[in-house]
């Protein structure tokens, strides 16, 4: 429902109605009430990240770019509104009129993030503002969910490549969405078709069991393959008897065969027998891609055998046991009164049950340490420590309504790495553990 | 990406490419092969319930149907396939002529199933019905997740209304699916406007902390939202003090204040305490909602407590620690030639790892006990036996390409409410547990 980061031709209807109905019930009494245009700032941030998690990781920041730009009441949605009563007509008036003509500023897609951080920020009239919160979450709680379990994939693969092929275990949509932040996360290709087609990411894929039951035997399918798709496709030779799939396949492909996937089965024991038995056959540059049921656990386990590509489906786009981001969108600072010079007060819920949040409009840097490793996440109001300056974290991405940092999928994906090269050492232990750095508060 | 069950003005667009690269591989290999039109049959099934799970609930059938209806190569998705070298020119002629002209069985929409249900069976050539397999699957390991999930939750709920308020925590359109699934689970109503917009489910909402923290008191907060919308309004009581807020609200809606939520600590102790004081400032009709990280076990505990409605977000879109099912969509027949006559030859894969599967085109059926209760879930081939003739389970969705089982999403809805009451009683116990109908295999 978003246009690609590439600016593919893909219709974008409007994603106005991506929010819960409490935001525009919110608009209406400000408006009446008279409070509907004090300057505010909201904040994205998570208090914690998921159990054991080492970081985590911004995605989605580029699909929330379009949404904010596509976020407009059309007169199909005010004709909706007005018939459910879900507001009055002044409201529906302003709905008309919308468009956000704020400030939206965070950490760029692809950085990592700690308890705390600032992740987005955005700044307008309260209306303007507050209308966005459900789309921004969506997006950012998804997206950053599948990045970050891409993220200690890629990790665990050690630089081999990972192919996205999760589709079918989530939503249509919420598919491409997921190839988009595994991308991010490390990810190499994906089978996703939609995800080829407006993000422009490289898919993959041959063949399933399906092929082979389909022919009155193994060979026939090989030979209709290799025929179709030539010697350097891969063949699936789990579909009866892996020792003699893997025969059959090099006497039809020929030692040229491009790869074989195993997708069931002791992974590492056959990744080891199946080595062996392609380069007794003389099929030394044929590769070995492994897809069953796979998460960061089980492709570190493999790490020592013969294994030269992961084909990730249900675990990564369910998130590896945290299928979604805990980020909140809270209002942290607002004005007095409509005047738009007015000055912005700090202001924070005060609530039982540990909910409590940190008011007033934040920076943040990561501090590192002498050998220019990260060691703090530096989260502060007020003026911006002078040793910090070179280190802050937040980018412009809107400015007065007008998007400002539009960036290839690629930039993103290259930041990730940079940003998790920049971590110490323990960052990438897949055990259970703390944040690797800790949040630090100041207030200038 | 699909119309509305109802009918509703949405644009519908192309849902081909929510496909596996490789289901396009292999159309192109079949029809080079001379393959491609064996007659066969697709079934989708599970091979087990999530772990403890006591029954599955099938959901997103209805969204099947408008996927399959709009799977159509168009122009720009044919130049794309071209462009990326997906597959080669015969196999796009043949993709730009696409339809599904098959037929489609299963299980109606709200029906409950079981590890080894047939729960939907896909029946025309093998290029028609292969290229149909990501998105559906997409679609029913999705809905069917947040319903299974939604009936838990319901049953927990003895009654009272849920709402569904999950959007921020999932994909913006996995949120809109995923408040239809949870409508069908049970649930009344959603916070998600778009699924108003697209489903005719009734949506509500009313504000947020942020609402309270925009103005200068909360007694400022509740009087404009009670002057916007009434003092049917529902207040937010937990933003600074639980007690001085339930008393302001009273104070300025009158005892004729619709409701109460509570949206953070302890909620039992919060409930009784609240209701306490709402009864004695003459408040007796006030409702108490509460919505803070719910899930089934939360909510049971608090059936004794005086709590009018759930409203429940995370754990109800990401399936309550099963954000997928595991349905798989699998060749289990298929002709040995391409002559429309030709008999139809049970197939399955045979390998390692446990993931056998029971070949053969499949009937089901759920035979009752002598007291009308359900005791197995019957599944099998050949000729269904005289007794549990009345009881299949599978409907015909689609004939010849044309959907045949259009429904209003309420039939649903009904549907599951009758399938778990015809369920033995522990059903819906919410302890882990097995599946509460043992599947038995017949083979006729």
């Amino acid at each position: 429902m978003n246009t690609a980061d590439l600016g593919l031709p893909v219709a974008v209807p409007s994603t106005a109605l991506f929010t819960d109905h409490y935001e525009l019930t919110m608009v209406q009494a400000a408006l009446r009430g008279g409070t509907a245009d004090r300057r505010s700032v909201f904040e994205v941030f998570t208090r914690r990240l998921p159990e054991g998690r080492r970081y985590g990781v911004v995605a989605g920041t580029g699909r929330v770019l379009d949404a904010v730009a596509n976020f407009r009441f059309e007169p199909e949605i005010l004709e909706f509104l007005r018939e459910r009563e879900v507001v009055d007509e002044p409201t529906l008036k302003w709905l008309a009129d919308y468009r956000f003509r704020g400030d939206i500023s965070g950490y760029p897609e692809g950085e990592v993030y700690f308890p705390g951080s600032p992740v987005m920020r955005v700044e307008g009239t309260f209306a303007e503002c507050v209308l966005l919160e459900t789309v921004v979450l969506s997006i950012l709680n998804h997206d950053s969910a599948v990045a970050a379990a891409a993220s200690r994939m890629a990790v665990a693969a050690r630089g081999r490549p990972l192919i996205e092929m999760g589709a079918r275990r989530t939503h249509e949509l919420s598919a491409v969405a997921a190839a988009r932040a595994a991308y991010v996360g490390g990810f190499s290709t994906t089978s996703d078709l939609a995800a080829g087609f407006r993000y422009g990411i490289p898919t993959v894929g041959t063949s399933a069991h399906a092929f082979t039951l389909l022919h009155d035997t193994e060979r026939d399918a090989f030979t209709a393959q290799v025929e179709s798709m030539g010697s350097g496709t891969t063949l699936l030779v789990d579909t009866y008897d892996v020792a003699e799939a893997v025969r059959t396949a090099v006497e039809v492909a020929g030692p040229g065969l491009g790869a074989v996937r195993i997708d069931s089965g002791d992974l590492l024991l056959l990744a080891h027998r199946v080595r062996q038995q392609l380069d007794g056959l003389g099929a030394r540059d044929t590769r070995i891609i492994v897809t069953s049921d796979l998460d960061e656990y089980a492709i570190a386990s493999l790490a020592a055998a013969p294994v030269d590509a992961y084909g990730v489906g249900t675990q990564l786009v369910t998130g590896s046991g945290h299928p979604t981001a805990s980020m909140v969108y809270k209002l942290v600072a607002r004005a007095d009164s409509c005047d738009p010079g007015a000055p912005l007060r700090p202001v924070a819920k005060k609530s039982m049950g540990g909910k409590l949040s940190v008011g007033g409009v934040k920076w943040a840097a990561r501090r590192p340490d002498a050998d220019g490793v990260a060691e703090a996440e530096v989260v502060g109001t007020g003026e911006v420590p002078a040793e910090l300056a070179d280190h802050l974290l937040t980018v412009d991405l809107v400015r007065g309504g007008e998007i400002v940092a539009r960036e290839r999928l690629e930039a993103a994906r290259e930041r990730h790495l940079r940003a998790r090269d920049g971590l110490p050492l323990s960052a990438t232990q897949l055990s259970r553990g703390e944040p690797v750095l800790p949040t630090e508060y100041t207030v200038g």
